[in-house]
């Protein structure tokens, strides 16, 4: 099969792989139909992880099931799918309680699979003719019968709008409360979403790409352009100098200031600055605990100055991690089926396979307008 | 009245002072018969604080009412009550959902107010013969019966009984489920008698005194001696490998290594390495938003250098703040009156008024057997 | 002053009555500028409560502030306030907790007050000029600048507005679920208006009145017409016979069926059968204690045939009693404030205090298009 | 292989049945080493369900297992688990949020399996020597080193242990708060049980036995005596008026007032009467939708006649079902391995299967000194 392999920094190719197969009674085989390229694939793409050349990348994928092993029961050949970007068991001791992002089986020794993702386990991704699910009863999510025509909403269900949702959870968003979002990117974007869905009085989105929060103002939000650096002032006067009822970090460790210079802490400590007293602050912005390519000392070793004396006497609390996906698909499908929810109107291009390799250059660079990239392994 | 009185950095005095009067209808005035040395006491005797010399300290307070306001309805002359430290006004939008340690009404410009305390608006203290009370019907817990008998118990409801409470609420503590408090002072050794009294599974606790330690057991709980600096390796080896479901911070920004140096980020990174993946971490020991007397120059700024990208990668949460005490203090003092709490277990001196200033000093030195000082205005 | 006393039995006229005063320092007088008729009203306009002759019915209201007691901070002459139709004291057990509709201070034996209501207390209604309204530093919800401009909105979060949010938050209704709301009233419409802002995925409302019916699909709800008694199956159809996950009831103890008979336990019964396992329902009708007017022998007693069996097996859990208006009125006037809430969309009829009594005979048939009656006193 | 029949009303018989086998690639079978007979067997053997004839009972099961199925990863054969009496699949839409007492996929058609039950679904009884397990990775409850020390404490976590425990839950009991139960059969003791685990102020536990109220007592409950139906003014006077903060219903359909008659509304309304305005209760006794046995007219129908007023105004909430064990059974087993906790202290009899006949007798009697037995099939 035809699948998109990464070669080293900056280097992935679309290369013939030997089709993936049922290697335990309880896989299935799935054709991907749509796998998009996520911002955290850009951590590997860049060289920032210890991801080994040769494996094929992608974990935000849907299509149909090919296969099925004797020990699968509800999913069948010909089932339509979404496949949540983390791996569970479904019974250890944090799948049963549904924090399927921090499975104890499927990455022994850590807490935590996913697909084509350093650090996750040894899973081929799915930007690919074909992806191997583990456990497919409890990993994949059905799709109804408009599948297909709604194929670039339901594929976000893999993995950034459970994410952005996730943020909205962790921070504890309730309607009619402020929340301030951290990035403009597809996550901090269906944060965005999220926020809305739930009733939120008021959504501010901060970034400094104009046209990323032009899509936030689509989303519902109020934009803040943080190009002049002033983004907490300018929060702090629309919330009556209080800050925020919440907060949701959507950029990671990689975040940068006006000037495009990393500024680790920068998100943050603003966040501390912008929400609150006794506010919820929800980080689904990936944080490192190693940084090897960091210039800065501490950011190296994976850490923060963090202003953690404001936050204490601020009485806030933060709630970090990635997004225990299956706890959100299906609400989330559900209201992708009702018509309330469509979140493919962030996706900036629909491309085949083959242009994988030109898409990550130019989702790498921030291009103008490259927002979210979907393939279309099939087409 | 008699009263202490702060009167500069390592000196306190007990001095006359003008009896307090009733300000506003809604008021009452509290003759103390207990009140107790707080540890955050020895922030403002070290003069690590902006305290003004001339103020009464103390915000541990117990007493009888001796006057009522016209406005005061619940509050009778002569009922026994038990003072939280944060004083709420009852009505603002974080008193109306309970987060009454951060009162929008009585410490104008910030989140919460206490008696005695820097910062926290100008209140005086209670290490005296009299105590004002604003909005008394809010803030007066009334006790039973056996109030008298039970004086040593029932001061804990001020605050450290709750706070330690506060702390395992915070971190989430369930039955079952295991537990790490940094600190066997009076707030971590409530934190773990809360978590035994939760029915906790394992409690444990990290500490270099062994007098304190020794209560720790007595609370219930394995005491983690860390003279040695191997508090991570002990813990991680009696939870599997796995750290704890839970961990408590009791400790704060002055928090010491084994050779007593202070290193401010110690509890905070020892947290996240040994609590497990997706565990809870609350925070009630005190960190500042700038700390003039730090030697290291983040602490200064009230900034640590925290694991954040570990933190993360284990998708922990963590919550902070001074205790709400009114969220707790009603079913803790039913649990005194059942026989079913006992607190003032920790109580090592009992001492009239006068000897206040020799008993603070004992205690900032962490005098062996010096863990909890109780005084009594009345005798 | 002009006001609406009733008078006996589908009797109520406008009258003369004394001015209100400040009785207590911690009062308030408000000018009464917009008050509502309440469905609950009815109840007492029909006789059947011990409703006495003389009193000021009006739990609806809304108005500004023209005198305050000597002991209340937060509240000035000329504030525009809307005033929860349940009277707390701000500092009992169940205030303390937000449970102001249980207060036990303002109604003494009983838990909970309000204005104008049989059974809640000695306190007049605001279907008149002038309200004293009690523990107004407490009770008072102030308005934004835009209070005139939209006050037939903010006037619904005295009551029905809460009320129907309550119904969904005993329900436990979430993002992306399916709920089913019995009754198109008043009530009803807000719980499904609620329901919308709280991003449902499919809302369904039962009623047998066209005009209630064509208001809920304004909401953004389904409307089941439940004249032909087929409201079960249509629901279980639109389910795929699994029942809607969440439930709400939003008509009380005289509920009818298709024929408009009474039939008491007639939408609890079919909550239990149109809601799935492990589903939630909360019930903000009105049930009472005691029904002599009742024809049924059960009912007279307050009882209820009630499918205890059903619900068990299906493990259903059910949460009642009348809104603590409190616990949500902030974050909704904010929607409103923000222009995300119009729940003024079910007022039929605005009308000047005297045409109160034509009013209530025209809402009591429940006339075509009587949906809700909002007075204006000051006309 | 030995196991006890099923043969019809009060007819049990200890038979040769046929081995069971593994029939999936998700199955195991464990050799029965302890199994119980459960009060709800009691259901079944009066002929008051639907059981056919010819089934195996026991859902109250612990063993070793013995052989595994190719599609099991975690559990092995040598280890010893104890089995929820709930089965659950793992995946449904119920399984994955820890609904697993109400699985969509075990029982097709309905929410709900169960070992050896009427109505849960095909599956034999763990009264024999050997039990099929199906979704055993799932279903499994590995047990510690100290297995066979403790099977008589581990072999309530299969049913009576958690579902005591889901009262409470249900309930909502939180630390320091007054609780009421009505049963003190060998769920109302572990109801018990478990409240004195969480910190409850004040447990009443309500029956006529008197020895079972004396284990009531051992548990830490005030044993409240109903011989001369006294119950509610009991507990109103230990309540001061207010009733309990909580309730749970222990007992079921099959209730019976001071003279032993059913009274099947006689806890519930008990309930409405004895817990305080805004108070939880959990309901685990069985209530069923049809019991044809019934003298009553609502019974046979599943109905109550309930005190749906009272309920409503006092604002209670009411959650039912049978326990989900999963939620439950991994902290409480780590409280038995702790050595906090020793369910088994209800035992009052240890008997090899073959006097299961005799056992069933004497416990459907209600014999005195019959409170829990425990069978040992390999004996």
């Amino acid at each position: 099969m035809k699948a998109l392999v990464y070669q080293g920094p900056h280097d992935v190719r679309v290369m013939d792989m030997p089709d993936p197969k049922i290697e335990r009674p309880t896989d299935v085989l799935v054709k991907i139909t749509t796998t998009n390229i996520c911002g955290s694939d850009l951590h590997m793409y860049e060289g920032r992880t210890n991801m080994e050349p040769g494996l094929i990348l992608g974990h935000e994928n849907l299509g149909k099931v090919v296969e099925v092993g004797n020990a699968v029961d509800r999913i069948k050949v010909g089932d339509f799918v979404c496949l949540p970007f983390n791996i569970g068991c479904g019974f250890c001791k944090n799948c049963e309680r549904g924090l399927t992002g921090f499975c104890l089986t499927t990455n022994p020794g850590n807490a935590g699979a996913a697909y084509g993702f350093a650090g996750m386990g040894p899973y081929s991704g799915g930007q690919a003719e074909y992806l191997r699910v583990p456990y497919a009863d409890f990993n994949c999510l059905k799709l109804p019968p408009d599948a297909q025509e709604k194929e670039n909403d339901y594929v976000m269900l893999s993995d950034i709008f459970p994410t952005g949702y996730h943020a909205t959870e962790l921070a504890g968003v309730r309607p009619g409360e402020s929340v301030v979002i951290y990035g403009a990117g597809p996550v901090g974007l269906m944060a965005a979403y999220s926020a809305a869905i739930k009733g939120a009085g008021m959504i501010m989105v901060v970034d400094t790409h104009k046209d990323r929060l032009a899509l936030a103002e689509k989303a519902g939000a109020i934009a803040i352009d943080d190009s002049d650096g002033s983004c907490v002032d300018q929060i702090l006067e629309l919330t009556k100098g209080q800050g925020a009822d919440r907060g949701c970090e959507c950029v990671g460790y990689q975040c940068c200031d006006q000037h495009r210079h990393e500024v680790p802490n920068l998100t943050m400590n603003n966040l501390v600055k912008t929400v609150r007293a006794t506010g919820g602050i929800g980080v689904v912005g990936v944080f490192i605990a190693e940084d090897l390519g960091a210039k800065d000392k501490l950011a190296k070793q994976g850490r923060l100055a963090f202003d953690f004396g404001q936050f204490w006497m601020k009485g806030q609390h933060i709630a970090t991690g990635q997004a225990n996906v299956k706890a959100y698909n299906r609400p989330l499908r559900d209201l992708i089926a009702a018509g309330k929810a469509n979140p493919s109107f962030i996706v900036s291009h629909e491309l085949p396979l083959d242009k994988a390799p030109e898409a990550y250059k130019n989702f790498d660079a921030r291009n103008d307008g490259w927002t979210k990239v979907v393939l279309k392994p099939g087409v």
